[in-house]
């Protein structure tokens, strides 16, 4: 076993965490959804930023009670980081899982029929609460809407379950314009009619900025916890970037006019000028969509990226800044934002920040 | 802690690494070399295959003795797996990284002048031998041309190293065509004539395959060990894919003529059919450059990746074959090659590769 004293704390780039800007950016998705109970998505290690460090403060720090993660290997990996919260798994139930549902204390979304009476299926005794999910128009998961009226009607197989909560998945939020809101807005509350003693649930990070119509008892941010702006909605004031990744300057070359820099040679100098290597690359997340048009920030100045980003190195012009060997230098954080680095990319912001590896120091702060 | 046995075996999406298949394509590598020896580069977690798995089989099947990574994080990781290799670290040497290169027998492949004399400043029992990189072109690391002149004028400073290897990296060795290939390697000849008596090593996978008169003495193969191309050349017989990543079919939606699939709705059903929804999505490293244009493969037929990848999810059309949820659809492997990924998205066959995620169970054969 190797001991982390055993390394060097600099020989790699840096994911730093600011654990209190998601507890304060949780806080604020709260208080955007007015009275509404606020559930974490803590899906894919928490979009990358590590759900065993990330789920413990939202629940202690942020009074978090509910999370919600994609399957359940993952939310059995989070039962022992908060274990008195509430735990859904999207993905649904399936043949086989029922035992750790029971012996984890996990709630189920039942997407469709067959989940749901396989789930009925299973001894009361041993059958934490569910969750339903009805799809009113993304067409991924959740009962479809002929589904939807066959399991309304069906009192027999309702009155089986204990379900505490109703939900939809809204397919536009990123967007306040798209007509497709509204229609899953009405969809979902003529649905909710028939269940008026359960918690709904339909926005997400998107749909908390749609506006209160959308918030029902639940809400499920993702992207804003982690200072992302979902889609084409002005970011809410004091929603703040949450980490912060940094590389390292290995080397400092002096290229002549003319000289190329890269694989490939795809950017050639047009002035003398000093060109640093970073040990950040496509291994850690920073894809070469970034070739020759990602932006890095040091000293104050926002400096370009270089030719075609490799396996672990980029190359960043430094000549109109004073930085010498082993200096830091951001890639994604309070200067380069997400929403900088997406539309200089073809990257959406969720894809940039969950596509942050695991190469990284991470430091949580 | 939590125990492998505490999680149900299907819950999640599967990468299956096939380590015969990454011995053999290194024994072929090996081959194509002719007598050269042959390294192999390991970085980034083998690319994203496991270190841990990867590195033994090469060591204890294919007779591998000399390992790349690139920082000296990797490097000391690797030590615990191959207690008896040579390990080198391209990134460098820096200032407070000497005990660690002496405690675990590491060496650096020196970057520049400043590595060098730091390197020598140690004392002589404490240093591992070293390699020093020689830039022919690629402007990235590596010294430059007048750093190499004057290290080779430099005698008191070379006599005080061991080098073990000298070595350059060729800028785009993707392309057989490229002018900049020849000129790269008649002026790493020119180097080597300095270093009589010292190995010399130009060729990564894709320099293998410019032929004889790039091997020197080692060759670096990375992405031909795990079955990818690099570049434009025509991939060797039998060489073949190393790995295989299969998602399960959570749900089967019938869909009418007209409704829409996924965020934005951005595809729409022409006529009516089955859409199967898979536990695969871009925080598994499927990119939303497979939008609408990915492809997926089950019971011998490739099927199209519909609408928006999401990201725990994808869709996939599944009309034309007969299948239920719960099967497996094969998302890259031997039926979707990276090459094939490769072309229809905007990704490099490199950047597929060292993209896939952590969320996958991991099956080792």
């Amino acid at each position: 076993m190797i001991k982390a004293l055993d390394f060097p704390t600099d020989a790699q780039a840096t994911l730093t965490v600011n654990l209190k800007a998601i507890v304060d950016n949780y806080k604020r998705c709260r208080a955007l959804a007015g009275g509404t109970d606020c559930a974490a998505m803590v899906k894919a290690d928490a979009y990358g930023m590590g759900i065993e460090q990330v789920a413990p403060v939202l629940y202690h720090k942020a009074g978090c009670r509910i999370f919600f993660v994609a399957n359940l290997t993952e939310a059995i990996t989070l039962r022992s980081f908060v274990p008195e919260s509430t735990i859904y798994v999207l993905n649904g139930f399936f043949p086989g899982h029922g035992e750790y549902f029971t012996r984890h204390n996990i709630r189920p979304v039942l997407n469709d029929l067959d989940q749901i009476r396989l789930w009925a299926e299973m001894t009361p005794e041993a059958r934490p609460p569910c969750a339903v999910h009805f799809d009113t128009g993304i067409n991924r998961l959740g009962l479809t809407p002929a589904e939807t009226d066959l399991f309304i009607k069906d009192i027999a197989l309702r009155s089986q379950l204990d379900i505490a909560l109703v939900m939809s998945h809204l397919a536009c939020s990123d967007d306040r314009l798209n007509p497709l809101n509204a229609r899953q807005l009405a969809d979902f509350t003529a649905i909710t009619r028939h269940f008026p003693d359960i918690p709904a649930s339909l926005a997400n990070s998107g749909g908390i900025l749609l506006g209160p119509d959308y918030h029902f008892d639940l809400v499920r941010p993702g992207l804003l916890m982690f200072g992302g702006n979902p889609g084409k909605h002005t970011i809410p004031e004091r929603i703040r970037p949450a980490f912060r990744i940094t590389g390292k300057i290995l080397q400092i070359r002096q290229l002549e006019t003319g000289q190329s820099v890269g694989y490939g040679s795809t950017w050639t100098a047009d002035r003398p000028c000093h060109i640093a290597t970073i040990n950040i690359g496509y291994a850690d997340g920073y894809l070469q969509v970034f070739n020759n048009c990602g932006q890095a920030f040091a000293k104050g100045t926002l400096l370009p990226i270089v030719g075609r980003v490799s396996m672990d190195m980029i190359a960043v012009d430094v000549t109109d800044i004073e930085i010498g060997t082993g200096s830091d230098v951001e890639l994604l954080g309070e200067h380069i934002t997400l929403e900088m680095a997406s539309e200089v990319s073809t990257l959406s912001q969720y894809e940039i920040l969950t596509g942050v590896r695991e190469r990284y120091q991470r430091i949580y702060k």
